[in-house]
C-alpha cells in the first residue's frame, strides 16, 4: 500500500526550494545552522506576509494540494479567504498538514506539521493510513515564535532519517500574517481529523475543498490562537465527497460541523481561558467548520449540516 | 487564415504529459495499448477527482484556457464553482473543447472533445471556424465509462494523423468527479456554440468569461447528465465581449441564455425522460447558461438576460 | 536599503518575454523597432483580451504580486472582478506599477507605469521608498492608443540605462480588454498612493490585497476613464495590514476611502467633464477604493470605512 502513494516529502521539495530561494521578496529570514539544517523564519523576525503563508500552507499539504486567497462575500470587510483543493485529501491533510508532531525541549514547545511528520511517522495515524514516506530531505512547520534548539533540530533529523543539512524546519508564529494564513488553510484538514475522530473510515474519503476567511493577525499568541480557531468553527466551509452506504455519509455530514460540539457558540478565545487555557481540556468535536456538505458517490445523494455564526467572526476579527 | 492560428495540439500538449507524469498523484490510471496508445482512466476503475477534471478541462480548452475552482455563494452548500477565461474563446471551446466528434463502434459510443478534433477537423464546424490544426501528437477526452475498442483507436490515430503512440484517449464517465467536472467546465463553450447556432458571427466573439457550479456526481450516467447539464442551464453565468452593431449584441444577449428554450424550467434529467431519453429530441436552444452579459466593444454598451433558478439547482444537485 | 530590495526588471523579465513569446496566443502585436525595441500592442490594431491584460498587470507589478480574475457577486451581471495580491505591496504598487512618469514628445502623450520606473527612479517618491533599480532590461506599459515616437523611445532607454534592444514597451490603450484590466488592477495601488499622500508612512504598511470588479470596455477614451475609475470608485475595496500606533492605522482607514473626497456620488465621467478634462483639478482623494479595511498589527484591532455604491457602478459599466 504504501510504494503505491505518493511522497509528501518529494512533491513538496520544490515548493521549499522555491520558498527559500525568493526569501527576499517573501521577506522570510534564512539561517543555516552550523550543522546545516535550515531555519526559515516566516514572522518572527522578519515581516513575512500572506503570500508566505500561502505558499507554506502549500508545503503543509505535502505537494498535493493548493492554497488560493479567493474573495469572501459571507463576512463583510473579511474579504480574503483561502481555499484549499487537494489531489489526495487524506494523504495531504492527515499525512502531512495535520500538526500532529509535538516536539519539546527545556522551555521550547511546539506543533510540528508538514511532509517531515509522514518520515517520522510514528503518530498512531500513520497506522491506520498505512502509510510511511521516504525520502532525502524533510521540511517541517513550526508554529512557534521562537528558534527551536539546535539539539532539538539534531533529533528531527534524526528521527525523519535524513542528513542536517537536508532537514527545512519553518517556524510561523500565530501572530504574523503568515502564521495566521497557514492555520486557516487547516480548514479541510480540521475536517478529516474529526471525521477519523468521529470514527468514518478515512479509506472512504475520495475528494474534498475548504474554504475559510483570512483572520486578521492577532497582537498575542491568545488572541491569534482564537481569531485562527474562530475562522474555521464559525466560518469555514468544507465539501467531502465519500464512498460507503448513504447513511452513513450522513450521519458524517450530522456529526462533523463545529456546532456538534458543547463548547460552540463563543469566541474560541473565551472558550479556552474557560478551560485555564488547556487545549485537551476542550471539547475535541469543536474542532471542525461552520458548515459541512458530504456527498455519498454511492447514491449520489448530498448531506448538508451545520451553520455559519457572521457575528462572531466579525466579534473575534475586529479585535 | 490557419497558420495565423495557434495550435490546439500543440499548446495543450504538455498539460497531456503532466497529466500522465502526475497520474499517482491525481489518481488516473495509465494504459499502454499494444500499439503505443495512451489511454487515461480518469474514473473509471480509479478514483480521479476535482484536481485531474480541472486539468482535463484545461486540456479541452486546447492549453488556451484557464479552469479554476472558485468559492460560489450563489447556490448555498454547492460552495465550489469552475471558472473558465480564455485567451481566444472561439478557438479553445469551439475549435477545441466542443463535444463534436461521435464515435461508435459496436456498442461502444462517445462523445470525443478537446485538442484532436482540430486535427480531425471534418466537423462543418471547421470549415466555418477556417481552422485546422496540425501536430505531432493528439489528445480526445472521451465522456465514457468504458475502454474504447482497440480498432476504435486506430480509426482515431488514422484519422487525426498522428501515429498510435502520438495518441492519448482520456476516459471520463459523467458520474466520476473528474466528469462532472469537466462538463460543467463547459458553460463557455455552450454559449458560444448556441450563438453559432442563432448565427451570431463567431469572428465577431473577442473575448468571454463562465462561471458554474460544481456538480455533485451522480450514481448513474442519466443522473450525472441531469445534474452537470443543469449546472449550467439553472446555474452557469457567461460573459461575452463581441464586435459589431450594438443592436446584434442585443440580440445574442436575449437570444443566448437557456430560458429562452421551451424545454426551460425543470431538471434536465426529467426533460431528457419527456423525450424518452432521445437527446436530438430535446430543444437545441436549451444548452446554455442561465444568465448571459453580452458587451457590445463597437459602443460599449451590456446587455443581459437570463436568471439563476436556484430551486433547480438544489434541487437536482441534493438528490 | 536598495541592495535588500528585490528587483523589479528582474522579477518581471522573465513575464515580458513569456507575454512576447505568447504573442500570437493572446492575441498581441509585436514590432521590433529599427532600434531593437520591442514595442507591445495590447489593444490598438489588435484585439488582445482579458488575459494579455491579467497578465501585463502582473508585469506592473513588477514580478511581485498576482493579478487573477475571480468571481465578484456584489455587482449583479458584471460577474468578474480582478484579484492582487501581492509578496511586497509598497514596492510592487508604487515603486513599479504606478503611472507616475509623464512622457510627452510632440502630441504624444502617456502615463508610464511598471517597473522601468524603478529604472529611471527620478520621481519623487523614489526618493521616499529609498529604492532605485538596477538591471539590464526594462519595461513599461504605456496607458495610449498610439506608437510612441521613435525619439521618445530612444530617451526612454536613456533614462533608464538599458540598450534599446533591452528596452519592452507595452500599449494599452484604454478601450481595450487588456486596457480595462490593467487600469481596475490598480486597486490597490491607488490606495497605497492615498496612504502617501495623506502621510501615512509607506515603511509601515506590511501587506494587502485588493479586488475590483472588471469594467467592460468603453467605446472612447473618455468613456474608458470613467468606467475603470468608478470600478475603483465604487466598486473596489482592499485590505491592509499596517504597524505603528492603532490611532494611525484608524486614521487611515477614515481617510482612505473614496467617500472622503468632495467629489464622490457622481460617475467619473461626470466629475472629470465638470473639470473640463483637466485631470488635476480633480480632487485627487477621490482616486481610491470603495471600502477599506486597515488592521493594526500592533495591536489586532481592525478599522473599516466606506461603501461601494452598486447603482453607480451599474449605470456607468452598463452604457
Amino acid at each position: 500500500m504504501t510504494q503505491s502513494r505518493p511522497s509528501v516529502s518529494a512533491l513538496s521539495a520544490p515548493l521549499v526550494e522555491s520558498l527559500i530561494a525568493d526569501a527576499q521578496i517573501l521577506r522570510l529570514g534564512i539561517e543555516r545552522t552550523a550543522t546545516g539544517a535550515t531555519i526559515v523564519d516566516a514572522g518572527i523576525n522578519v515581516r513575512g506576509g500572506l503570500e508566505a503563508g500561502r505558499r507554506i500552507t502549500e508545503i503543509c499539504l505535502g505537494g498535493l494540494g493548493t492554497a488560493r486567497f479567493v474573495p469572501d462575500l459571507r463576512f463583510p470587510r473579511w474579504q480574503t479567504a483561502i481555499q484549499i483543493t487537494t489531489a489526495d485529501p487524506v494523504i495531504a491533510c492527515l499525512g502531512s498538514q495535520y500538526a500532529g508532531w509535538s516536539l519539546s525541549e527545556g522551555d521550547f514547545f511546539a506543533l510540528g506539521s508538514g511532509p517531515a511528520r509522514a518520515l517520522w511517522a510514528k503518530e498512531e495515524l500513520f497506522g491506520e493510513l498505512g502509510y510511511k514516506d521516504a525520502g532525502g530531505s524533510a521540511a517541517l512547520v513550526l508554529e512557534t515564535d521562537k528558534r527551536p534548539p539546535d539539539s532539538l533540530i539534531a533529533f528531527i533529523a534524526k528521527e525523519t532519517g535524513v542528513a542536517e543539512d537536508k532537514l527545512t524546519l519553518i517556524l510561523t508564529p500565530t501572530t504574523s500574517l503568515a502564521g495566521s494564513v497557514q492555520v486557516v488553510g487547516r480548514v479541510l484538514e480540521v475536517a478529516l481529523h474529526k471525521a477519523h475522530a468521529i470514527h468514518f473510515p478515512l479509506d472512504r474519503i475520495v475528494d474534498g475543498v475548504g474554504v475559510a476567511p483570512v483572520a486578521p493577525p492577532a497582537a498575542d499568541f491568545l488572541g491569534g490562537m482564537g481569531r485562527t480557531n474562530d475562522a474555521v468553527l464559525y466560518g469555514g466551509e468544507i465539501t467531502l465527497y465519500v464512498e460507503g452506504p448513504e447513511d452513513e455519509a450522513e450521519q458524517l455530514a450530522n456529526g462533523l460541523p463545529s456546532s456538534t460540539s458543547r463548547d460552540h457558540g463563543r469566541p474560541f478565545g473565551e472558550i479556552f481561558a474557560g478551560y485555564n487555557f488547556d487545549f485537551y481540556a476542550c471539547d475535541a468535536g469543536l474542532f471542525s467548520p461552520a458548515v459541512v456538505t458530504v456527498t455519498a458517490l454511492s447514491t449520489g445523494k448530498s448531506f448538508s449540516a451545520g451553520a455559519f455564526v457572521p457575528e462572531l467572526v466579525e466579534k473575534s476579527f475586529r479585535g
